[in-house]
């Protein structure tokens, strides 16, 4: 009971809101660590010359099965044509 | 017919989308415009010594109604002080 | 003076903090007026049987210049047969 | 030589362009992975009778100093006193 705050009616289980925080708080550690070693290889890609854009680019359509890809390639070179972009 | 475009199979008419097309950009072009405005406010209330954050908040806040935000608040309060936030 | 307000020895002057929010306020309305314009000429073009996927790629494409958009077109076909994507 | 690919004039190095791309894939699985655990963590919270939008506030606080959210609040608390908001 020394661990819950009442207030306003209504009682908060200190103990246990502070244990979910400190668990999300620890992940979200955890996901900037890998946000910051991502940010490194680009880093790297990018003193090694690789356009990271365009790495980018292509690491967005890895994500799409083969047949999916070619699909929306073919309709956004036909919306090309159709506007004279080359 | 001179207007369409054919090609695998398919066929888009090129005035029409070109049409929707210079829609879209032009509401884009004035929606900018308005971010600018926007900016440019906030630009004059810093300049007279507002807490721009603080406003940004307030902002905010405003667009709930008074009970929703009071209810929110109490809540709120209620976590701090379960966690000796003061 | 009745406009001002003073605590934690700090003033601020109502009726200008008001004036300043009410102004973004309405031009955030003006914003999302149009934003929702955009969202029905999408709309309306989806309904044409366009594919607003490929229209919005085709919108930001026209925002770069001819010769930029064909060097990031070289630079992404080359990686592409690179990794074997075709 | 024979990882090796030329085209308008440039070369790539596609063995090492594909082992910078797994690098970047495998750390954003992981990413994802955490960023799964959290949304977890939030619903577990959520089914324990948390109230998960004022956590969330609670955790960007808790990312501040004492003085520098106290101060914060003082401003704000300050410009809704300016306004009439309760």
């Amino acid at each position: 009971m020394a661990d819950e705050i009442t207030e306003t009616s209504q009682t908060v289980a200190a103990g246990q809101l502070r244990a979910f925080i400190e668990r999300v708080e620890r992940l979200e550690e955890e996901k900037q660590t890998i946000a910051d070693d991502i940010k490194e290889v680009f880093a790297e890609m990018k003193g090694t010359g690789f356009d990271t854009k365009a790495v980018r680019t292509i690491i967005r359509l890895r994500k799409k099965d083969q047949a999916e890809r070619q699909e929306e390639e073919a309709i956004l070179d036909l919306y090309k044509a159709a506007l004279g972009m080359e």
